[in-house]
């Protein structure tokens, strides 16, 4: 998918991610990665608030399953049912979040059931970096519902 | 806690919780409320995005660990190592965040090896709630480092 026009998607139906000024430096099949400022997303210590960190790191996995639904041709309504975050170290300035699906087993498992029932659950993880070094953990349990197809 | 000063200090040190349009409605040392309007918060789905679900669950907690220490006449920075989030139903219009600390004996705990050690380690709270509905739960492992007294 084209990175302006995944970007624009989420800055348009998503305000809270043009506020935090996240940008989509990195989006396929394979990856997503979005990246946030610090200025707008400072905390009481001058370092990344945990509630900017966490909801950087929750786009970043759901625009993956958008993504790799989009590329199946399926419209789908895809939403987050529960999350981990860990915090690793304090973030002190730009940082990206990147998601990763490696299993095809657990991908083509998910679609298949999606098909079928036109509901599937899956879980998709992000991991947030500052300077090459990783900050921070999010493990998310997501549901899509619905399969139409837009093909 | 005066309502407006503990909003205030939000506004103006993690500027995301002005974006998000978070008011305080209640801060005591037994509970802090925060409310927050759709608009800012929407998603792809016009219900509220998980991250800023996540974020106002997550300021609602540091806000009471804030509020109850300053009470205590103790400066300390508290910081958040790992939540968890439970996004119950979807949120569709304004809703609030309410931290609270039933367990003094907890409390205490933590007051103890936070003067003892400088650094100590809380679990808190916050619930989420729409229209008197309880629409979403974060567990939040917080931990406070140094333990100046302010008086």
């Amino acid at each position: 998918m084209d990175l302006r026009t995944l970007e624009k998607y989420l800055h348009d139906h998503i305000p809270l991610s043009q506020a935090m000024g996240v940008e989509v430096v990195e989006a396929s099949v394979n990856e997503v990665t979005l990246s946030a400022p610090l200025a707008p997303n400072i905390n009481h210590r001058e370092t990344v608030f945990g509630g900017s960190a966490s909801a950087v790191a929750i786009l970043a996995a759901w625009a993956l399953l958008y993504t790799r639904l989009e590329q199946e041709g399926i419209s789908s309504r895809v939403v987050i049912q529960r999350n981990t975050m860990d915090y690793v170290r304090p973030i002190v300035g730009k940082f990206t979040a990147t998601s990763e699906i490696h299993d095809p087993v657990k991908w083509e498992k998910f679609l298949k059931v999606l098909k079928r029932k036109s509901r599937a659950r899956i879980s998709v993880g992000a991991t947030l970096y500052y300077n090459g070094e990783k900050v921070g953990v999010l493990e998310g349990d997501f549901v899509a519902l619905g399969a139409q197809t837009t093909e």
